[in-house]
């Protein structure tokens, strides 16, 4: 079968590589009907450290059962299917409380089987990780389901694990896939305004349409003022750092309002001056997104056609043209990137 | 008047100084009934560096008003009040949103008008700090109304900000009258368990009577391996870190479940690591006690007979004998102290 590979950092090549097969009874394999470009795929692109090595691409994805091995009991062959971009086995203490990203036989990144940028992966743990997706492969909203692999849920844990924010002034800092999506979640969560730092047009707009109430795009000190202008003086309630790099941690730290919560999904590549976050009542949670959690529930919203976060894929390509979709994101002329096999 | 005043470190002598007065018409003058003295008192006594500078000691009282400036309008002259230990308006935008510690006005700690192991103390911002308490001086409830000065209200704050807590395991690190008041929070907030971590047998007594279900003597990776069996494997799902060395740091990371939460309230004098906080999914809540913001309902339960949390205080000395006081927790004979002066 096809497959995108990570030849070495700047240069994906689509190649032949041997099909995938069940390997244990509770694998499934998966022919891929859509694959999403992540911002982690992106890093191991640009050759920074994180959780993709290569050369293997791709955790999110869309596709139909194709076969099952002989333990799994909750899809069939012919299903449609969304995986969450790390697996479990959903019946482990841990995936018991919500953190199926801590899965005690999982907590694998599907990178580690296989890269979902191919015509089709096997998935362990068939039963805990894939979720039947109600409807043909064809359908229009496949897109939108493709975000609840995991950007979506990325954004929607920064809301959620804030608590309440009805009526809350929200920031989100950075404007990429997952802060466009948390501008979404902080909205449906009842967010009365919410600020998107950002400096790409395209993708402020995105958020725009997503709820974002005001827009800075100004950087560094001059940002921070904007906000706190915006809030009279006073900094958002709720600050969701969907970057990880330590500017936009920094910024986090000068827009909170004291007393209030920063939110991190942006993975922290940097450092947050915890002894300034004691004084000044500045919760810190978010954390790697429990996408498989929160799968049904926003599964549910898609199909009922009152959730569609799929604006953020800005260019489909096919997955022989991988790299021209990796070389988008990069280049910022595209938030996300579809790869169809 | 008489005051304790730390002359250097390891010794607290009881001086005359100037009386205390109105300085500016929003102060009140208040004749101490009762201080306490606070872990942050010991460590200037014991020469570490904290927010306690001396010579002024003590940031815990409860008194009678003795003056008060054209300007106050809630207490009046005889009124018996309590203070929390940071000074407030409690108009600002930030007393609004429940952090008078971070008072755009006050957010002083008592100690930089004036200490409270004195005969007297001029509390600035009187209208915002002081709350009026409806009993008078010899009422037997006086010491369990000291600890909503601090302790109490710090405790609660730990157990408050990390959400609901109905039916959960806590864990509580370090024994000294934080700890002891964080178990009695989490008891009145529900928990199920509460287990107590802790070396000194009178406090974790104290505990034991406060609701903790458990003890844990052991230190180290025997005491994190004990709380580890306790939970099946998988940890508490908050822990309260109530001493601030890197020791109860590490230990809360290793004991707290992965999805769980840690609530700093130790004043953090060591590091966390982020990066695994981010992959297990531990949020971080406490902070400085926003105690003022706190102190009418924790009142109206002492009041009511709700409440008592003064079984901290072991020893009751007089102004005259506050060195002795101090002594005494340095030496872990006593867990709290009380000066009367």
């Amino acid at each position: 079968m096809k497959a995108a590979l990570l030849n070495r950092p700047g240069e994906i090549i689509t190649g032949e590589v041997p099909d995938a097969v069940i390997e244990l009874p509770t694998d499934a394999v998966v022919r891929v009907v859509a694959a999403g470009v992540c911002g982690t795929d992106v890093r191991a692109y640009r050759g920074l450290p994180g959780p993709v090595s290569g050369p293997w691409c791709g955790h999110e994805f869309v596709g139909v059962v194709e076969d099952v091995g002989t333990a799994v009991e909750t899809v069939r062959v012919g299903d449609l299917v969304v995986a969450p971009f790390m697996f479990s086995d959903g019946t482990c203490a841990r995936c018991a409380r919500g953190v199926p990203t801590s899965c005690m036989a999982g907590g694998m990144w599907s990178v580690q089987a296989g890269g979902a940028q191919a015509e089709a992966i096997r998935v362990p743990l068939a039963d805990g990780t894939l979720v039947h997706v109600p409807m043909d492969e064809h359908d229009e909203r496949v897109p939108a389901v493709l975000t609840l692999a995991d950007v979506m849920p990325t954004g929607y844990h920064a809301v959620r694990t804030a608590g309440p924010v009805a009526g809350a002034t929200v920031a989100v800092v950075g404007d990429g896939a997952v802060g466009l999506c948390a501008v979404l979640a902080a909205r449906r969560a009842g967010a009365e305004r919410v600020l998107l730092l950002g400096h790409h047009e395209g993708r402020l707009r995105i958020g725009k349409g997503f709820g974002a109430t005001e827009v800075v795009t100004a950087r560094g000190p001059e940002g921070h003022a904007q906000v706190l202008d915006a809030t009279g003086g006073i900094g958002a309630d709720l600050v969701v750092e969907a970057v990880g790099e330590q500017g936009a941690l920094d910024t986090a730290m000068a827009v909170c309002a004291d007393g209030g919560v920063i939110s991190l999904v942006g993975g922290p590549h940097g450092a947050i001056d915890m002894a300034a976050c004691f004084l000044r009542n500045v919760r810190l949670t978010g954390g790697l997104a429990p996408a498989r959690a929160y799968l049904p529930e926003l599964l549910a919203d898609v199909v009922a056609g009152e959730l569609d976060p799929s604006p953020v894929f800005e260019l489909t390509v096919p997955l022989d043209a991988a790299d021209g979709g990796y070389r988008a994101m990069v280049d910022r002329q595209a938030t996300k990137v579809l790869v169809e096999p």
